[in-house]
């Protein structure tokens, strides 16, 4: 969709200031001009590569999504197994939602917002691929035998990718609660957050008595 | 910290319309004298209700928090099962966040945002008396030997609240799933992420039979 990859130096400028200017002031309030002043360009310089506003919001959201994706979609071809692939895409996540503060918070802004005109429902498309590599991950759990029959993937994908962005917002408001302390919180929440959705919170214990009972 | 506690119908219509357009504009953006307005009395009104902008918008979060907070407090007290304690919680608030859709905008919007100033930080201690008792719901379970004492009661908050949040706002851009479909969809997914955070996604088969092994 855009005129040319950004792989340019003015192009990959043009990106940031987007990024930094939309996550700030929302899609809506931002225009073509303060980026360009920011970027340090003229206005022809960004439709040189970037058709429109639409188009350039949509390149934004694309890229931030996009390391994510390619690593899910790398994973999801490894020969480890699906446990492993849970527990490095998660601790990969959380950690590249913080180093990336302003761009996590233009997506979940953005996810907050009612699909109700073109550009929102083709960056909601864009989360859409993201969400789809994280069902798989569970599918291919279950395919495998690794995982049980009985969950629903969406609703396992909902509950990952919900977990990780309640971590990410509430991190700041709740420092003072141990889950959220020490240096390396992410780390340990994304261990604990997998953990969870592994084992569940019924003792184990209670099933190995009752079957334990079966066979007596 | 209102001057008075808002029963009055005048109360109530400023706090409807102060939900509204804080809802629709953000805190920052909204005037007294626009809320005063939509909601039909003069800003001298207002202030006899409340004594500044920053006090009614507590107010509002406050009130968006408060039957929540008040089932959650009731469940944690009822002779039932932690198990069941958690459907209902879940259900009632699933079905609560999407009958009152601004309202729940305005809350997660306001999640979104850093604790940068003193009313951001005064709103996020409004919602985390809520999250504090999704905490001691886990805790009871783990104290009462209902739940494995192997998981963080604050882990599994954040996984609870963040999987409910993420399906009131994905349930636009997904509908085409299953998970997302048919009239009742949030009652549905009340019930799969209460199993999953329940039961885990690892086979319990995998236990049985490690255990049949070890007896015969």
């Amino acid at each position: 969709m855009t005129k040319s990859k950004p792989t340019t130096t003015g192009a990959l400028s043009i990106l940031e200031a987007a990024t930094e200017l939309f996550a700030r002031d929302g899609y809506e309030c931002v225009s073509v001009a303060s980026i360009a002043d920011l970027a340090g360009v003229c206005k022809a310089n960004i439709f040189h590569h970037y058709a429109s506003k639409e188009v350039l919001y949509l390149e934004v959201m694309r890229k931030a999504s996009a390391e994510h994706a390619e690593l899910a979609e790398a994973l999801l071809k490894e020969d480890i197994s699906c446990v492993e692939k849970l527990h490095r895409l998660t601790e990969y996540d959380i950690k590249t939602m913080i180093d990336n503060e302003l761009r996590t918070r233009l997506i979940l802004r953005e996810l907050g917002e009612p699909c109700e005109n073109s550009v929102r429902r083709l960056a909601h498309q864009v989360f859409r691929r993201n969400f789809q590599l994280v069902i798989e991950l569970f599918e291919q759990g279950q395919r495998n035998g690794e995982f049980r029959n009985d969950f629903d993937p969406a609703a396992a994908a909902v509950a990952w990718c919900g977990s990780k962005n309640a971590f990410f917002l509430c991190r700041e408001a709740m420092q003072d609660l141990d889950l959220f302390k020490g240096t390396d919180a992410a780390r340990g929440f994304a261990e604990k957050v997998c953990k969870l959705l592994i084992d569940g919170i019924l003792p184990v214990n209670n099933v190995i008595s009752s079957t334990e009972k079966k066979i007596s």
